[in-house]
């Protein structure tokens, strides 16, 4: 694909407290994205027996048939939906037209860091009430990668390292913040971690990113 | 949460070749999940111009409120999805009841490991056309702890190490496997990787995992 490459606010050229990934937005796509989380939320929730399923289903289905008569070739929505902004609005993690993403909203901070607040619900259960591992491993490497990009630095996750230090609960505000701590050549160091409203840690990160670029061109 | 321990097949009591984890069955919900999947896949690939997303919104919300209708208090769901399989069943990488998940599938084999084959699409992608790194720690992180409990073992995540030595592919199958490898008292060392279907590794994990019940009951 030939992509050009989108811009992104780092912490040289955008104002202090910049929202770094995309915000929701009051449009269609945003706005069915959000049902789409409610549905996914509510089937989670809801009794097994008492509701009309086989209903819900052929309605369900009537929409994706719906939303895929309409749909492009892959190919050509791929490069479409990394046009622009499009590379914060469809991630797993921050992305708003992303039924998957919490989605998690991140700012950029004076002092290099990125931090947003989410709170995680069923769908995103591991442990009974708490968060699942991998959903807070996910969460970490995405902001990793965007403290990176905040400063001026976009690199390829080489190693994510992830320590467990309790329980991450549900149903209650985390803090994710992320950090580039240190540059070597191609090599960037970024940690980050996710708290509890009170500030206590409860999973932390370290990545080792490689910014391909630096092959690319004479530094 | 007064949560009876479900009963999980492990290489000492099961078949060689078990379903470790839930298979999609042919009953109401898993059908209505799978349809949600269906929604969320054609929601990210639709034109976000053609389609009439504004009535896709109005339907969706209709749907959630209806499932809403017929959810008990959380704190009763919670109780009731960790009954029995549920365990199994709800967690977002091989919940079948969970539209967040592929699902993977993983089977327990006779040399102590675990390994399924998935094939990730559009709402898992990271780099355009690969899979988020987020989300091959979060499968890899699943991945470990259920072949932790096909050994016959079950520990709280500690560490989870993920190295990223290629791009992950979306659209095409990947074999996903893990196996503890060596324990020590409550310590147990479990590894996993994700591959092509050529055998080539893109992304490798090494997890260090705590049994808590070691320290519970006498050894």
């Amino acid at each position: 694909m030939n992509l050009e490459p989108p811009v992104r606010p780092t912490l040289a050229t955008a104002p202090h407290d910049s929202v770094v990934t995309s915000s929701p937005r009051d449009v269609p796509v945003d706005r069915a994205t959000a049902a789409a989380r409610r549905v996914i939320e509510a089937l989670m929730r809801t009794d097994r027996r008492a509701a009309n399923l086989d209903r819900v289903t052929a309605v369900l289905d009537t929409i994706a048939d719906h939303l895929d008569q309409h749909a492009p070739p892959v190919a050509d929505r791929l490069i479409d939906m990394w046009r622009g902004e499009g590379i914060t609005r469809h991630d797993p993690a921050t992305g708003v037209e992303n039924p998957l993403a919490p989605p998690l909203v991140l700012t950029g901070r004076a002092d290099g860091s990125v931090d947003g607040v989410v709170t995680l619900t069923i769908p995103y259960q591991g442990p009974p009430g708490h968060v699942h591992g991998g959903v807070a491993a996910q969460l970490l490497d995405h902001t990793l990668g965007v403290a990176n990009m905040w400063a001026g630095r976009k690199g390829a996750t080489a190693q994510l390292n992830v320590r467990y230090h309790r329980p991450t609960p549900l149903f209650e505000p985390l803090t994710v913040c992320g950090r580039l701590v240190s540059e070597d050549g191609a090599k960037i160091n970024t940690v980050g971690d996710i708290r509890t409203a009170d500030g206590t840690v409860c999973v932390s990160a370290q990545g080792l990113f490689i910014d391909q670029s630096a092959f690319a061109r004479p530094r």
